[in-house]
């Protein structure tokens, strides 16, 4: 399980949910950071309207400050996500190398997102995304609401893998299934896959959990037996509002690179690193984080003492 | 699915290790509502030195209370666990059904238990249950620090599956296995529970695993996918001392039951009688307990609204 890619999330996953407002320089540090702790895909922030949400509001100057040539990561991708062309446009006049942009699966939820049904919202995103391709950038698409909908219940299978069929059908193999309301368990979850992969096996599939009923390593594990090699994580497990009443941490990423590690499994990965950054996530926040292992600490500094 | 059994310990493994003493009167509430959610195990308590262990010194009373004809339970077997003779002895005075009883595989961790060698403490514990089995009770051995220590760091398999051999020789097939330091990781779980069948398919499997680095749950499905049918879990996920460097909470009874209801598992048990206990004992120990599910509440009850 060597091949196993980690795309952290927290500055934009774990930011946008946030009521208090992350300055630039601190974001400039964290994202430093992460790309130093060797995660494969940093997500900076999304391309929304700031005044819907501010605090991704700085997306483009962070991109901006990541292209310079002193600034940029030698060997991590950074991406962003986009919800629509003109996100599109804004992520290409600050040099985006990769873009994620989804649907839902929940005809609701898509419609309270974005006003459009989930079929029409597809047809947008893969103009979109061919769009993004043409002009040379690496693109991943998602299905949100893939495994269950907070509005809707149960999400059909069948729905989500129609959905990845045309996907497929337009030439799009990097695709993500996000849990956005957290119902994944893991029956279902190898289940999906393995019918993701009978479709097409050249599929390049991530996953996306959230941690709201306890699952989110467990479900990473039943996707990671079911062939995912993509895993969209966030450190300290940051994500989801936690005013809501139902609180929605997404899986930590030093949590998941931790037990990857005991199996030998990318240990090129600074978990330590990522430890410091969770605890400087807790301290800003003013709130302990989802994550275990960055208030276990690691096992293998147990055992040295 | 449905065949799993669900063995709660949050009144042993929970409790023994808080400062806080638990009042007679709230243990026995507590336990009718273990036995009222339908859990098929309750344990009540261990049979250890009261000086020593405080927390466990009315575990005598509590089993005599639910012998009496007019409070003992239907469908529920009570477990209690011994360390020794002495153990044994207490618990045959007040009416235990069923003893759990075991050694560790770290030489480092048994000899600090027990003053015994790993190899002693299994002939003693081997004998120990013999005269149990005599007496017509049920009994379940079982290896502590299956999947790793804290003292010694790695437990070689060999090890844990040379005790399970002379487990198995000496007639006990109800075995089960702990990760005592919160080590293990799902791909050892698989390798170890494999192993275990191996040596006599016919061995009725426990597993107990901690939640240390968060792996708790994702160790419960690699248990499950191996064939392992018997969980010790504890509500709210109470257990490990708060104290300790390394917090180390179990896996909790009501997140667990909570998943596999989600594939339509063990739907008879009373999550919400769980959820309910769960929060009595965070207001009880005036912390949040590490469960997930009392504090997102139940996804059928958010699906209602």
């Amino acid at each position: 399980m060597n091949n196993i890619i980690i795309h952290d999330v927290c500055l934009r996953d774990g930011l946008q949910s946030e009521q208090q407002i992350v300055p630039f320089e601190k974001k400039i540090r964290w994202a430093e950071e992460l790309i130093a702790a060797g995660v494969d895909i940093v997500q900076l922030g999304s391309f929304v309207h700031p005044e819907k949400v501010p605090q991704m509001s700085d997306t483009d100057a962070l991109f901006n400050y990541f292209h310079e040539e002193e600034h940029r990561p030698k060997n991590v991708i950074l991406s962003g996500l986009v919800l629509n062309e003109k996100g599109l446009e804004r992520g290409e006049a600050c040099g985006v190398e990769m873009y994620c942009m989804g649907v839902s699966a929940s005809d609701t939820h898509s419609r309270k997102n974005t006003g459009m049904s989930t079929q029409d919202a597809t047809e947008r995103i893969i103009s979109a995304a061919a769009q993004a391709v043409r002009a040379g950038k690496r693109v991943q698409v998602s299905v949100q609401s893939a495994f269950g909908c907070g509005f809707e219940g149960a999400v059909p299978q069948e729905r989500v893998l129609g959905i990845i069929r045309k996907y497929v059908e337009a030439g799009f193999k990097t695709i993500s299934l996000a849990d956005t309301a957290g119902h994944a368990y893991p029956e279902q979850v190898t289940r999906m896959f393995e019918a993701v992969f009978d479709i097409d096996p050249a599929i390049e599939c991530t996953c996306h959990f959230h941690n709201t009923y306890g699952l989110g390593l467990a479900n990473c594990y039943a996707a990671m037996n079911a062939g995912v090699k993509y895993f969209e994580s966030s450190t300290g497990g940051l994500g989801g509002c936690p005013f809501t009443k139902v609180p929605s941490g997404n899986v930590s990423t030093e949590d998941f690179v931790h037990s990857l590690q005991r199996s030998g499994s990318r240990t090129d990965i600074h978990v330590d690193a990522l430890i410091v950054l969770a605890k400087e996530l807790a301290a800003f926040f003013n709130r302990e984080m989802p994550g275990l292992v960055y208030k276990s600490g690691l096992l293998s500094e147990h055992l040295k003492k």
